[in-house]
């Protein structure tokens, strides 16, 4: 009897669609689902002709495998996966591997990865990125967990994977929930990417007046230069794009965004971190925002904005201004998103592949660029960068753009346009360059209200108190000056 | 025998200060703590010669008082909490009233209301602002959680609360743990306000190069104006405080902010709640970046910051302009904390009282600012205020307020001059009052890769599906542009 290399448990889109991708790249697999009609239907339908076997209950599917047993879950996040992990457990044997590929929260993963190592089991977290056409012609996938398993599951996931320029969208990304909480920031970088393609696209149409075709082929030609990705080729279709009745579709849409909840975890974890990712955050309240569209409808028939004469300036070259803007913005937020995995690695004792990171996200997912194929280049140079804004190649860039970005917020902020992701980005950048912020005063003003106490620059680690109200004390002293 | 009007357990700074307070203004009170060796101490003590009466156990000290007995606790927040809580239930009996001043997570607070509520107990979640003193001599009262204990412990709170032109900075806020929460949003706040200041004081020092007592001047004259509050007086102490060696001592502190978490709470609410809180979330995210010193010093030597002239405007009209700037922020981030509220109130059930709620910060907080009347002013007017930004006077402010505020936000992106709070501020209000936003190009981009469905504004509540990609179909209607 031919034994299946693994098992697929779940049989909604995603999951049919990469067993059958699976199955393309010559591996056996066995279907499994709650509802056994489903596996029927699917082996009568889709799996028709295929190697790909079935089973009717989970005990027929484990039968069926190979060992080490690799059995993986494609089922709605939360109590199903427990539940499935539960049934399943008793049916497997030590060294056998689970893997979870549905959008599970990272610290129910790290959960479950120690509860199955306690037993002997191998647990897998994996991002699964780039929705039903990714998973059936090759998504980007994040696998983290125990590390026991990789070799076991390699050959399986870096074939099914996208694949950039020979190299598979998918590597090992680290320990416990790793893999669900790089696809967490993942999703949160998503966010960031989106609002600032809008906020170039307000800035274009409020203050150069461009028209749709126009915006539309600005786009294709940014899509040939270094902001060559999947989010700017789209928007220009978007913007090309017209109804039944001839007329652009885009400016006929409700302007308040929705959201999953991804955006937010990412922002939620950054604060609770402590780590300063501020576009993602900025992104997230943006759609906040934008939701609030009864008070805003309200709000612009009272509220009054800036003065201002049209635009005078060279068009052609404001509009090579906003894309650097753009440009300078995202390698903020990706600077700002791999500080978060840095400070998630310190926290639960993590070894992050962050090149691997990036090379996963170059193809097959939503965020996928050339330009993460430079974060890549940046991690081969030095694996240990602390920051991408000091790798050399980024530095150059931001030199580059920081005019541009200048005047494209200065300008912005004249014409009454909101930037919350142009300006965040740019307050980073200039804060993280400025050796001497005046955070001095906050830990003053704390002193002095709650005896909290503060550091002296000359010496750092001594934590001393002033009598901030006792000027008194200091007459004779300050009279040193006269 | 005398009984006690209340019971106070938790003898550290804070507890025996409000147990002075509250025997100043003729209250009768029963002192506990845990270690009763400390009771006696306080007892021969801060206590000698008062009418304070001590007990030497929870029993003893629930016979000591008059009924509906009134129990306050002041211990560390958390289980401390629901121990004594436990431990006073079978001691305690329907109708009395456990009040809880310590700084309690709103949740905590919640559970606890309901669970005694249960019982028969009135559970009150009280935040208690103003550090040592305010609880000495007058500190901000926000008590919240069973309405039906009010009456019986009002007239102790708004005695021993701060007042303010003979109102007392106390008022019932709402159900639950509402109490905690404008606590927690007033440590939210202060943030804010902390981290305007510290723009402007930068702007003031890099841009218009003042030195510390100049700015301490201006502080000083800014106090004069609508920005009249503590942490604007304390900012003009700490710019003219010299150390014994003559010399102005902020300029040597560190600039490494530290925080407790309350600030990052709120910022969390706002996130988990959707409600876009911007200006505390990046007043927050500051104190993070001020922490990341070691990388900025490597960064400040890496990364460079714009080419510009010295400033060659006006000082004093520009120093005007950084006035206003930050008045006309600080109007946005306690919109948007009124926001929150609006929001906690919807998905709790929460009635609040908001313009009670600016009165209770008016005095004893450290946030206290004439600023705050104006607020109540607002909800007087109209207790239905859906936005602070629509009430007539904050209105007019901003109209006023606001090409100062755009002239130095562009002033400062020319200058490289972090300023995380001004920009989002500003960002926001551009949004807020625009109709339309681009929001309407994410949820194509969401159709387009993820079949998230839009609305046409034409049709609100409708959702619909594009194939973005099927532009063959478009061909011949869109020739009717012809």
């Amino acid at each position: 009897m031919n034994l299946a290399d693994i098992a697929l448990i779940g049989l909604a889109v995603m999951g049919q669609n990469l067993i059958l991708n699976m199955n393309d790249h010559g591996f056996v697999v066995c279907a499994y689902n709650r509802t056994v009609s489903k596996v029927d239907e699917f082996l009568a339908n889709e799996a028709k002709g295929t190697k790909i076997v079935g089973a009717r209950s989970l005990e027929d599917m484990v039968s069926k495998l190979k060992k080490p047993r690799r059995v993986m879950m494609l089922v709605k996040a939360g109590q199903a996966v427990d539940d499935f992990i539960q049934k399943l457990e008793p049916l497997l044997e030590a060294g056998d591997i689970i893997i979870d590929g549905g959008n599970s929260e990272y610290r129910d993963s790290t959960r479950r990865c120690k509860e199955l190592k306690a037993k002997g089991i191998l647990f897998v977290g994996s991002g699964v990125s780039g929705g039903e056409d990714g998973a059936r012609y090759g998504p980007s996938l994040m696998p983290g967990g125990d590390s026991a398993a990789w070799p076991h599951i390699k050959d399986i996931f870096q074939s099914i994977a996208a694949q950039v320029e020979n190299e598979p969208c998918c590597d090992w990304v680290g320990d416990e929930g790793a893999g669900h909480f790089v696809k967490m920031v993942h999703n949160g970088i998503e966010y960031g990417d989106m609002q600032l393609i809008c906020e170039a696209y307000h800035l274009m149409k409020d203050i150069l007046g461009m028209e749709q075709d126009e915006m539309a082929k600005a786009f294709e030609d940014w899509n040939k230069t270094e902001l060559d990705s999947f989010l700017i080729e789209i928007t220009s279709d978007i913007l090309k794009y017209k109804g039944t009745d001839g007329e652009h579709l885009l400016p006929k849409i409700q302007d308040t965004a929705g959201q999953k909840g991804t955006g937010k975890w990412t922002a939620i974890s950054a604060l609770e971190f402590g780590v300063p990712v501020t576009l993602i955050g900025e992104a997230v309240f943006a759609r906040c925002l934008s939701s609030l569209k009864r008070e805003r409808i309200v709000a612009s028939k009272q509220l009054c904005g800036p003065k201002h004469a049209p635009f005078k300036g060279d068009k052609a070259a404001f509009l090579e201004d906003i894309r650097k803007a753009l440009y300078a913005s995202k390698i903020i937020s990706y600077a700002q998103g791999f500080i978060l995995f840095r400070q998630a690695a310190e926290e639960f004792g993590w070894k992050l592949n962050y090149g691997g990171i990036a090379m996963m996200w170059r193809g097959g997912c939503i965020i996928r660029s050339v330009f993460l194929g430079k974060i890549k280049e940046a991690f081969d140079r030095s694996p240990d960068l602390q920051n991408l804004l000091l790798d050399g190649f980024f530095k150059k860039e931001m030199e580059n753009c920081q005019d541009s970005w200048r005047r494209v917020v200065s300008t912005g902020v004249q014409f009454g346009i909101p930037m919350p992701c142009f300006t965040t980005a740019l307050s980073f950048y200039d804060g993280y360059r400025h050796e001497m912020l005046p955070a001095n005063l906050i830990q003053a003003q704390r002193d002095y209200f709650g005896a909290h106490t503060y550091e002296l620059l000359a010496k750092p680690g001594v934590f001393v108190h002033t009598n901030w109200t006792g000027h008194g004390g200091n007459v004779s002293s300050s009279s040193y000056n006269v």
